[in-house]
């Protein structure tokens, strides 16, 4: 099978280091061979060993027939949503990594790979090279998914284990996130949650089979997460993390990001540093927990790969991994239930006491907290109404 | 799509539930429904809300040419096998949770499903529900696997955790395990690893292309481990596990079933109670694991009917769950290097630092121990040989 790799960043140069280290392997599970017979990209690689390959014009790769399947490696949205479109409109598959893009025009390339019968498969936009697209959706099949859950952004999840394991700030522990090469110079869309809220938006869309729109999920990142936050969870026996969840009810999810204190008890509060892992919970199998290296050049285009081999298995339309766009398919996760810790300075001791007769206090350095009853966050919120001194409040994972 | 249970004992009628259950999440991700026509037991059960579906005599399924996908949960080899074999030399696809079956005969059944157009699939087989052969297969295919490792008994590892926990013995964590149902009044192949064995034989299997025979495989159950060992293993900083392991290098495999001491910082470590964890290494993706429920009615028929949707999807016959039979597939796991954890008596503390003249001794109730350097079990043995009191040697899990 030949392919085309277009973007050779990160992602794209592993894919290709990946096709030549295994090739023996890759070709006898997929049948046949996958060559690489061009790749794209807008800069010159005069040393690369092949460098015939390269190209610059698109259409030399959508023209030429022999080309099965495209590997968008490009990322962004601009020039990788026509490149993808016109690839599928000629019956190439595409498989990409391009979490951005899958979440906001998935719905779109389903319908045009239905109609051209190819593929396009997305494994490595969610977790890197963890198996997570097919375990949920061929795996799990015979399950209704209740709840996806999962700690998806490494750069956040080396912060917060920053923040615990050294008592770093979060400013501090960012820099040496990006000292390390973890973070980006502008960290915003994997400080803000951003990145995590594309990726949760593709997990719900595959369990739900519609659409969820990154717009409609609440998503609060961890810049307000101080090391004293980070203390009072470790008195409670909790880590802080940062989560990505979607809960499913009644053919709609409530999908959320925000950081939660998660239990030590619960495996998801041990993935430390770097590493990822997403928890499912099926109607049937119960708790499954899948967990590896979210990210890096190899192991996201291991990912890739995979799903080159799944194409040159059979390369012909398949269901199983799409969603539609069906208008709204979210309630509002406000409404899920949980416990929360709420922190009041002070001078809210006593408001605290009468509004939460049952809560224990917990004292910490500069103010106090609790741990309050199962409740909506929307019961929460109108419950600290217009009561002294409330600082914050985390949701408690379980 | 039709199908037939046969053997309705705790996973059948786990099959049946489930199929009744979900039916229609199963239907639109099988792209049709899932019937069952017949269910076959030696028992009745004249109070089923569908007994008209039992029978006694299995050539009335295999003589229905509608039965497309028989179910296998009968357990055991003797009638499995005969039942197996007739219905796919009839075109008809098995799936099974029949592990001893699938370890001893796999080979067999793959070669008669390819012959006859269908499908022999086993999934429920290792890990109940935990999605773990599909993955391997499929998802981390890019990649050459390394080593798989897991906890993969969950009646010896609630029983490790008794101890651990509350400083039971062998003998009255046993006891509390048959007691909660998760031991069985005879334990042994649980206890003494043969379970385990045949399930990291498939896994092998699975990963090499080539049948790894349960014989070639070392086995040590955790039949030896004391209370004492447990308290040692916290001292180190880890726990005890009853691991089946299997390390592949140059087209070989080195298999083995023993207890293992897996440092803290390891996942599995804290993979606890009945819980089941698998830890794949491929050579580009890093080190995943895959965690969840490895036992119990529901998870492990989840698993069974998740297999059958693959059936519905796609009947012919594919490739890439299959091994054959190639005679020797394996190396001596003793040839593997780890560090080992040497316990000796009072009496040979001399030896022992005249031969580990570096390590560091511990000092136990009874006796006491030290961690070696990284070597072979080969060459561990060699060391000890002769030498004064040694007690036991427990290898050190990375």
């Amino acid at each position: 099978m030949k392919t085309a790799i277009i973007g050779y960043g990160v992602v794209g140069s592993g894919v290709y280091e990946i096709l030549k280290a295994n090739a023996g392997g890759i070709a006898r599970r997929a049948g046949k061979s996958i060559e690489i017979k061009y790749i794209l990209d807008i800069r010159d690689f005069p040393d690369h060993p092949e460098s015939g390959l390269f190209v610059k014009d698109y259409s030399v790769i959508l023209n030429d027939p022999e080309v099965e399947a495209v590997v968008e490696t490009m990322g962004g949205v601009r020039f990788a949503y026509d490149y993808t479109r016109e690839a599928l409109l000629r019956g190439k598959s595409v498989v990409t990594s391009n979490k951005e893009l899958v979440a906001e025009h998935g719905h779109e390339f389903f319908a045009l790979a239905r109609e051209h019968n190819c593929r396009y498969l997305y494994e490595a936009s969610v977790g890197g090279g963890i198996p997570l697209i097919r375990p949920l959706a061929r795996c799990l099949a015979a399950n209704e998914i209740e709840s996806v859950a999962g700690i998806i952004n490494g750069t956040t999840n080396f912060i917060l284990t920053k923040m615990y394991r050294e008592n770093q700030s979060f400013e501090t522990a960012l820099k040496t996130a990006q000292e390390l090469g973890y973070a980006e110079k502008d960290p915003s869309a994997d400080v803000e949650g951003r990145d995590v809220c594309r990726k949760i938006a593709i997990l719900a869309s595959l369990c739900l089979g519609k659409r969820v729109r990154c717009e409609d999920i609440p998503t609060e990142g961890i810049g307000s997460v101080s090391v004293e936050d980070v203390s009072y969870a470790e008195a409670l026996g909790c880590s802080v993390k940062l989560i990505g969840r979607a809960v499913f009810k009644n053919g709609r999810a409530g999908v959320s990001v925000e950081p939660m204190l998660v239990p030590k008890a619960c495996p998801l509060a041990g993935v430390e540093d770097v590493f990822n892992a997403v928890a499912v919970k099926g109607n049937m199998v119960g708790d499954c927990m899948f967990m590896g290296r979210g990210a890096g050049k190899l192991p996201t285009a291991s990912a890739v790969v995979a799903d080159l081999i799944d194409v040159a298995v059979r390369g012909g339309y398949s269901d199983e991994f799409s969603w539609e766009d069906c208008g709204s398919a979210v309630f509002d996760p406000a409404e899920t239930e949980s416990q929360f810790f709420v922190r009041v300075a002070p001078a809210g001791e006593k408001a605290a006491a009468e509004r939460f007769p049952d809560a224990e206090l917990i004292r910490g350095v500069s103010d106090l907290g609790f741990v309050t009853d199962t409740m909506s966050e929307t019961a929460l919120k109108a419950r600290l109404a217009g009561m002294d001194g409330v600082v914050s409040h985390m949701r408690i994972y379980r």
